[in-house]
């Protein structure tokens, strides 16, 4: 695990999106309320690991130099492998992965396009943000499933990111292109919005909870996301 | 294993391509003269599974149904472990990968390209016709190699075909569109040409034989093609 310094230059401060809550309080919320039976989530879940696969397949294919594209693809592997674990879940109860992944489909792939971006770098960044974000999304709603789905369900998306491929990347991209960085900072804090919007349509439907209540898991999908983005010495 | 009839319907005699020399005669060629060196041999045969997986990826990401992404992506994970696979047995000889590939990436590269087609059934018979050639290939051409490293490189390209969802979709397609089964016999009739290419590169350079003494396994090859077109229907 390689650590990046957090900050490799001065730059104006710039108004950051910040947590609003202490990671504390999350364990009081009741995911039970907010988390779909278990169909419609691994039904979700899956396809959007074969949408992160998707991207990550294109960000190897796009690849502007030969080395990057080894770890890209083993990525790429990490993705397409919890997808088909996730659609092994689903066997196990008896569904039809491709008909209870359809009804997802349509958003997801708008969602896919909207943060592919307009060049590999934005592609990357797309792929890392929006796959971190989500990743931790669905552990977190995983909690209001059955405690034994809940435990495959964090070993599948668990684990180790794989995502050290991405982040050299882009930090070497943006060290060699001081012009980068101001752009992909804007384009990294144009994924929170879609991001949020998916994460916030896989809640369940009429659950007999308030959308409030949910309010600090995305809380600290931001506060993550931040995290992240520092990590990349982007603002967020 | 799912056999498919040779032929479905009636249809006027073609010239096919057949085998000019029985398959026992090719137990006689001695490959050392052929086969590149290791190292070589690595590079090109995982550049190759690289360039099948980019196009396995993209017949995911462009198939007309959901129901055809999970077998198609499955296949796509094939070809992805087997180009990390050979990339780790370059490492394990002290080579770096993306070094030795690069020769072979812009003729590979333009292989690609032009044995992708014009649809997604172009698409799925290109990778379906190239990747069988050439993994039968790569498998005799590895009759060269030391002892070792020969059994390792059956055990990766050997094994089961995964090809199964690609013949399906294709005689699936066929059927229901009795235009498609002319233009994609001609189709799979223009990859052969394109493909012997390539894979005639792959013989060693200066080799002290001649090139008409390798002729008997591009001769099964061509046969290998016509029996895999016949399981599809489609004249060679």
């Amino acid at each position: 695990m390689v650590n990046w310094p957090t900050s490799r230059r001065p730059r104006p401060e710039a108004p950051r999106l910040r947590p609003r809550v202490a990671p504390t309080e999350l364990s009081r919320i009741d995911f039970t309320e907010f988390t779909p039976e278990p169909v419609a989530f691994l039904g979700q879940a899956a396809y959007v690991q074969l949408e992160i696969f998707e991207n990550l397949a294109r960000a190897v294919s796009t690849a502007p130099e030969l080395g990057a594209k080894e770890g890209l693809s083993a990525t790429a592997g990490v993705a397409l492998r919890r997808h088909h674990e996730l659609i092994a879940e689903l066997r196990r109860l008896g569904a039809e992965p491709a008909k209870v992944m359809a009804p997802f489909a349509p958003a997801l792939d708008r969602f896919r396009q909207a943060t592919s971006g307009a060049d590999w770098y934005e592609l990357l960044l797309g792929i890392h943000i929006t796959s971190g974000m989500l990743d931790d999304y669905f552990v977190r709603l995983a909690e209001g499933l059955p405690h034994e789905l809940r435990g495959r369900i964090r070993a599948i998306l668990g684990g180790p990111r794989s995502s050290e491929v991405i982040e050299q990347e882009l930090v070497r991209a943006v060290e060699a292109d001081h012009t980068l960085d101001d752009r992909l900072a804007l384009w990294g804090r144009s994924l929170v919005g879609d991001t949020l919007l998916i994460a916030r349509s896989a809640i369940r439907s009429g659950s007999g909870g308030h959308a409030a209540d949910v309010e600090p898991v995305f809380t600290e999908l931001i506060a993550e996301h931040t995290r992240r983005m520092d990590a990349l010495g982007l603002t967020a």
